[in-house]
């Protein structure tokens, strides 16, 4: 480690990669759109796999449409891997996954100029669609839903065409499947999207791992009924119930040991005129925690709450799930080399979960797994307004680098 | 009052004229939907003054377009007036309105038919759009707004072209203008529209005056934020906030002496995504009560919470006023001559505020006023499941026709 921690990144070819994708999809508001799958991600892909190459990669791409550059090891050898995504939303910036993958191969290229070759082969990994289906990242983890439906992709988008595009292949996607016997350890460096780091101000996040999510539909049936002639303890009303709701929520999360989150985003009231008692009211919960058994008991919790408020409210209250994801713990060891390179480098960290989901949720459930935050500026993310400062793009990527390294040992 | 308490009306006719009316504008689905100024409007008017005139009426349309059908008097005094309104909501039922105009008719027909004749004039009046402008009721009262804008014509329509429709004319609408030398005093039996007479088990509602309202539109300004990565300490949840509003109108209400109401009907969320912190909502707070002091305080209330909500929830909240009607009090001797002819007739009565508006409101600002309410099934109105039984219907109409033998003696 002494010999090596001399080296670091060259940060300004990383910064002028990232100006230079930036450009692609970039809209007359300053928003980035490069939605996976269009002309703006074959043409960002195409850039990409040219920089992989220059910096010592063979580049290929798998069934799931993932771009793979690989730079090979002394041994054979299970291969260490990072990577990202840089599909965008659609008015998203120019940092969201592009860092990772852009820092990954810069580590490479790093490497690369200093003829340096690790024990494990290095993988790079741009993973397909993560801002929508995900399914670069799930093909990869063997978790591709069959069915269309469950896969969320882009309204009118074909799964099997939009593969082909990136020179995937729905009919063999059960071969882009990897395991811990191909992968030992996957790191993923990342923009934070939240404001935590910004707020403890810190350099870098050690992230603990990447918080389940558990999202449902409660849809809420009192009665309409005229707001002049219905007297107040005769009404049914569907808005009250709800806003009961929306205030017990937040009082689960804050009632729960760690900072789990929980929120009601979408509410839509029936029939949502000033003169009638409101009727119906549809609302979404999502809730999100690093622990398993936070998400349960906030559920058990919410479950009590619903049955409470439609006694009290003299209304039916129904639920019905959307989303139930696990969470994925970030591997200890992994965590621990990323803290003890901070240490190393004289960078400040804070361990904390990443509250949003990454390609590295899925790689979690295959194999060792670990994230590098750094700071998102007043925690703005999907949007043209994201921003990550050089300096901490560039500590982001010696972090990986050095990371890289110690994985490389600890592995071996 | 002795020689006079065996007469009643013929209940039949007054049934069948109400079924009658029914079949324009009679959806497939059983709601009526006879607006005003369309072709159903005019073919019900045509009908209803086809009727005056069998009673014995001399028939006139006003500038406002208001049909005034007036059966003569013994003496030259200020009439008496009754009557209410034949068109109806999109989805409306048979008896909101049609009801009041076709009762009034038969009272003058019963007199008509058993040779008598009161000191006073007795006109029925069909009032102008009181579903949506209430134009009639308005002009009559010299209150029509002299912008179009405000006058909350349906859309689509122009005022000078609709009134034109029904006779009426907007360049002389001055000239509809009465006072309480034209009109001793006017009552309208209407059903209640609500479901307190049905709770109390009474047969007539004795109408102590129309609530007046105060309508606002709340604008609440958080900060929208990732659902996952913003700290529940760290949001500025608009909908937090909101739930908090709707919570503390119902508590605003329920503090109150008397039984005021109170109304959040409409509520909208941006950017109302599952996964993202609610960053605006737009309500509206609907309340309304019997005396003006009520509403008042209830506002000041009102005012007080909404500051106390957003210094609490770190939101800017601005209310901005919709409507602001003042109450219309019924008339104490109005009143009491309804209860008396209840207690003559040996029905049921029940002293109770109008929460609904009628054009009986507006008449009430111009000379003495009286409403008589009898019992809507289960509450429901403005649907085509709305009904009142023949019996309560035919009690109704005999109240109405006492009120005004009682009336004629009391203005003599």
């Amino acid at each position: 480690m002494a010999v090596l921690s001399a080296l670091s990144v060259n940060g300004d070819r990383l910064m002028g990669w990232i100006d230079r994708l930036a450009k692609i999809g970039r809209l007359a508001n300053g928003d980035i759109c490069r939605l996976a799958f269009t002309a703006e991600d074959v043409q960002a892909r195409y850039l990409v796999q040219q920089w992989m190459m220059e910096a010592g990669m063979t580049v290929r791409t798998d069934a799931g449409g993932n771009i793979i550059g690989t730079y090979a090891g002394l041994r054979e050898a299970p291969a260490l891997a990072t990577g990202s995504h840089i599909d965008t939303v659609p008015s998203g910036g120019a940092y969201d996954g592009v860092l990772g993958v852009l820092a990954g191969i810069e580590v490479v290229r790093t490497l690369h100029e200093n003829h340096l070759r690790l024990q494990h082969p290095l993988e790079v990994i741009v993973f397909t669609d993560e801002e929508s289906s995900m399914v670069g990242a799930r093909s990869m983890a063997g978790v591709v839903p069959r069915s269309p439906t469950e896969l969320k992709l882009r309204e009118g988008l074909a799964i099997e065409s939009s593969l082909e595009t990136l020179g995937g292949n729905w009919d063999t996607i059960g071969t882009a499947q990897r395991t811990h016997d191909h992968i030992a350890a996957f790191v993923e460096l990342h923009v934070e999207q939240g404001a935590v780091l910004e707020h403890v101000g810190k350099a870098v996040g050690v992230v603990q791992g990447i918080v389940g999510m558990r999202r449902s539909k409660i849809t809420i049936l009192g009665q309409a009924n005229h707001a002049g002639t219905t007297p107040m303890d005769l009404r049914q009303d569907a808005l009250v119930a709800a806003a009961q709701v929306v205030l017990a929520v937040r009082e689960i999360a804050l009632g729960m040991p760690g900072s789990p989150v929980a929120t009601v985003g979408s509410l839509t009231v029936l029939p949502n005129a000033a003169n009638i008692v409101p009727g119906t009211v549809d609302l979404t919960v999502d809730m999100r925690d690093l622990s398993q058994a936070c998400i349960d008991t906030m559920q058990e919790r919410l479950e009590r709450e619903l049955r409470a408020i439609a006694t009290a409210t003299d209304t039916q209250i129904s639920s019905e799930p959307l989303l139930n994801v696990a969470p994925s713990p970030a591997t200890p060891q992994v965590q621990a080399a990323i803290t003890q390179v901070c240490q190393h480098l004289g960078l400040s960290h804070y361990e904390m979960p990443s509250r949003a989901g990454h390609d590295a949720m899925e790689m979690g459930y295959i194999t060792d797994m670990g994230m590098i935050f750094v700071p998102s500026q007043s925690g703005l993310s999907h949007s043209g307004h994201e921003y990550t400062a050089p300096k901490q793009c560039i500590q982001g990527a010696n972090v990986l680098l050095h990371t890289i390294f110690r994985l490389d040992e600890i592995y071996s």
